[in-house]
């Protein structure tokens, strides 16, 4: 079947079938061109960046978006961290021997346009900038952060945003294996230790990696509504998203202190919509 | 828990209850330094680069191993598809429209070194290269084929690997939304209208784009050994995996011709090793 033929099959069966459709906002937001911030920083973690961007871009072909990968400096950016002191007291970690990729930053933290939503991914490089105490992560936070609609995190990105002071009085995750490092951050932060994603007003923070997507395909249908387009991408893109928030088992595997012992550590997932 | 104390807590243990360890050829990979290379075009699928890519390059911090990004030009190739006809007869789909990214390409098709692994992405750039009669990536796998040890597609990279020959007579999957188009190349594939991945000799090919990590992590346990480090690496990015090649609820979605209509839409998934 052709793929534009299969698009407007399911966008109309999908719509038959479901009980409640989007809301007014949602609708709204269908056509609001949101301005999209990514940032980037050397030793990013590659999925927390592109599992959400997958999603994102193959929203875009229906939604209008606007993209810009915000960095210290425009170009290429490495995934792999400098040589950083991981245990203190120890001699510094030397990353060099991991493969790398390279992504491409648009802007920097000056040149970077009005924006609607921001990201702030995780990554070993996060550890680099707490050692070098650099915090332009943290003051482009909040310089932006009144103008935000929403601020989202993936994994260690939720160090910056605690340490910029945003996350004070609110709920907020992160990765599960780097727990007792990102939680010393951050004053009045309702630290949460099972949670897959949480959300805070505005504030969308994620557990590690891979659950960037799962956050990423509920904060879309939060801001868009799931019917139609949405459910279709991820069927598109065959990923079956774990839509439980409250379904971390990793922070059992990785003996986070308060984690849900009773929950389950089984996530039974299918295409979404079927 | 300290990551680094974590990481061998985990290692130890799992090395107690697992009932069978590494092969005598999964424990020499394990230092065997394999050099990977990933072609990329402009209009490649972010995903299906990044969720192989991410899953790597943990396991190269304990595992030796080298990458090369490959195009028909060094320097940042973008993600998003030129003009290019989609629908036989119609004007030209313009994606311009659509967010995309930059990754970077370290070599080209003639200054690529020796390389063990090799995969290709889909995405929608691989219908442009056809529409151009660009055999670039075909030529590429031919000269190169003899010497690799694995050939890996995911989602419609499958595509030149039916084209260039190599899958004459092999099992072979693509994405399940573009089915149609791709299954059309190619003499004497074997075409598995239901398989989150296929492997037949050397040959590794997956469904769509997420698809791509599932056989990532089965290709890694065929390599490597689950045991240590793999498992705690996808622990470690929270990445819990479809186990099962047979699960394809997408052949189901997409409709694909002979697609498996009694297996599960559903699958349970947990922490591997858990």
């Amino acid at each position: 079947m052709r793929f534009s033929t299969a698009i407007l099959t399911l966008l109309s069966t999908t719509s038959l079938i479901t009980a409640t459709g989007p809301t007014k906002t949602q609708l709204s937001n269908r056509s609001k061109k949101f301005s999209l911030g990514i940032v980037l920083f050397p030793g990013f973690e590659p999925l927390d960046v592109i599992g959400p961007f997958e999603i994102l871009q193959s929203v875009s072909a229906y939604y209008p978006l606007s993209i810009s990968f915000i960095a210290s400096q425009t170009g290429p950016i490495t995934s792999r961290a400098p040589p950083h002191v991981m245990v203190p007291g120890q001699p510094p970690v030397d990353l060099s021997h991991l493969i790398a990729m390279d992504l491409y930053a648009t802007h920097t933290f000056t040149t970077a346009p009005p924006l609607d939503i921001l990201l702030i991914p995780g990554g070993m490089g996060n550890m680099v900038l707490v050692e070098n105490n650099d915090t332009s992560i943290e003051t482009f936070i909040n310089s932006r952060y009144s103008e935000l609609e929403y601020l989202l995190s993936v994994c260690t990105g939720s160090v910056p945003l605690a340490r910029s002071g945003v996350l004070k009085r609110r709920r907020a995750t992160t990765n599960k294996s780097f727990w007792g490092w990102v939680t010393q951050f951050g004053e009045k932060v309702k630290w949460v230790p099972s949670a897959r994603w949480t959300q805070d007003g505005k504030i969308w923070t994620s557990s590690g990696v891979a659950a960037g997507m799962d956050m990423t395909y509920a904060f879309l249908s939060k801001v868009y509504g799931r019917q139609g387009v949405l459910d279709n991408v991820m069927n598109a893109i065959e990923y079956a998203p774990h839509t439980d928030p409250h379904w971390d088992p990793f922070s059992v595997v990785w003996e986070v202190p308060g984690a849900d012992q009773q929950g389950s550590l089984e996530s039974c997932v299918k295409p979404v919509g079927w």
